[in-house]
């Protein structure tokens, strides 16, 4: 698994590596949300642009692609997320994961949290890769 | 993500596949949940064979290092599943992760699930790895 | 708690006896999950048919009521499957039970899971029980 | 934190007392969820009038200020009641919290259960506090 | 179904009828618990009396045995009540499901809400049955 | 509510921030979480400190009896991070909140979480109470 990306910058603030960091990733879906905290917690916009993005998502040690697998294995087996799963499927995608690596890995949790959790995974999952074959953005008003 | 392993194998039947899937990927530590499943429910060890290891983690399109980001970043999550995490923190070092990339995976788990997950994740992987530093078995009674 | 159903059959595979537990348990509503699955996970709709209903469904030592009651309760407490908790309601109607016990499963879940949990679930009873008295299906285009 | 209500009255039923409790803490909201229950389940419309209001939120030592932040934390964090969140972000609205206050609470949750539940939950805020400056009601059809 | 128990008594309170239905499901881990909340909680000792026992169990409309078996199935998925799943498992052999009843009910659970949910679940039942077995009192300190 | 603390300070990093409000608020059950992490994950003990406490709960619009309210009613409903939960009613003490009205917001989760996440809440806070009684320092190793 070797880093592909360089995301640590020198010089850079937290917030300046975390708001590109997103753009990377998450791309417009991720530009969506932070619009929306803006009338009710603009702060809150701020960590998460600093915390995840800034801070986690740019460490070293794990490439964007095997991040992306953990997110949405752990955001499928949760269950309470479904806006947060669509928008990583999303970025699993920007991140050169294919659609075939993103199914098996929301079909894996089946063992680990349920049948359910893995057919609302794939639901969700069929949404965003009708929505991109499309050309459509996938709905992410709500989602991180 | 080359897929390194060679899981199918033709004439095979799944609880064949799966005993050698489990042999594999969880090693020893597997070998003790299936056996202290043996007087309260033998045919639970079976399923435990053939469907998460016989069909799921024998499926070709995702490599086991991948499958295994995918099992410690859900459980992780979950929370409500210490012994299995210990379990594939193992698996995970046995399909060829790194400390270094467990513990990234877990940390990232913050984000998602908050940091007392997270924190449960790494004293969980600290516990696994001075078990394996130490020539001990992690402990296995309970876990998948 | 007597045995009513026969669900095992000789010389029958695993994936044939689950199509015919979930055609007999699911009734429509299984249909139309399965058929939701094809464009995206064809390979995944097997594993439904073969493990929940091919093995779990199938085996003897509890009626298709009690499992259900189980389903009913478990989906209720965890509050994260909807859509199929509004597909096991349907189902057990199908299997024999009463709305009165399917409502009381629920209401006793507000002990063990809260009030919220006994909430959401006794709303997605009366949707239920509402459209099969107007005689339409219930919505199952994303459950199981 | 000085008790500021009065909950407790002498010769008052547990239902008259969690009528009233409801009523004050609730609103409008509140009688919405009752009513909802009145052609599916009308005894549990009865146990959400006696335990949670007129038990739990009827105890002194602790004023409901206070009861409705430890509310807004916990649905936040569990994730799997947004209707019911909705209900206690406008009831902590009723009993005195100040917007800033709750999105704080909100907030915080992103540290202990992950930012998806701290975001799901500030646009819960948002629209609720939308429709309370609209002069709207809160959508609370399905909601405690 | 047919209701076996008769719970319900004319001119019994809520906690004289939540105390008897108590002894008769949980017996002497029952007990246990009430009597580990004296010096914490003595106030919700009672509540745990008169709404899940007084109010809950002793409706009609569902025998005992379905009742547990939604308790065991619920708690088994939940995965964050373990002291209170042994003390159901115990319940369940109290008022009549077979060790076979309960093991299918836990077994169950892998569909919904995965497999180390239905192991740690199998894992609960083997401590209980073999603590019955050996004449010992399951142990309950911290359960309900 | 009045704020009582004022943890912002000008020119301080959100390092020296966090690691001040740290000491304020866990005390030495957080020293000793911090220092369990040196061996297995130090650069996550730098999160801890800069954003749930040089971040969170330094902002100001809730003081800190209110957050403490807010993060025990969380970890006692999620019921997946018991550790945390006790060190978090021993920081509820250290800001101010008496033992009752830590136990009415445990009590307060039996209607939003369920009875079992109560209990498991109360036995914590027992344990912690007693230990505090005895001059002992609670049990935090593995604890935020």
């Amino acid at each position: 698994m070797i880093m592909t990306q360089q995301l640590q910058s020198a010089g850079e603030s937290r917030l300046e590596r975390g708001k590109r960091a997103l753009a990377e990733i998450d791309g417009e879906a991720g530009h969506k949300v932070i619009a929306a905290l803006a009338d009710i917690a603009p702060d809150f916009a701020n960590y998460v642009f600093e915390f995840p993005f800034g801070d986690i998502y740019s460490r070293p040690g794990l490439d964007l692609r095997a991040r992306e697998i953990a997110t949405i294995a752990a955001l499928t087996a949760m269950g309470t997320a479904t806006p947060q799963l669509k928008v990583h499927i999303e970025a699993g995608l920007n991140v050169g994961l294919s659609r075939q690596e993103i199914t098996e890995v929301i079909i894996q949790m089946a063992v680990y949290a349920g049948f359910p959790a893995a057919l609302n995974g794939l639901f969700a999952a069929r949404e965003v890769f009708a929505a991109r074959l499309a050309g459509h953005e996938p709905p992410a008003s709500e989602a991180l």
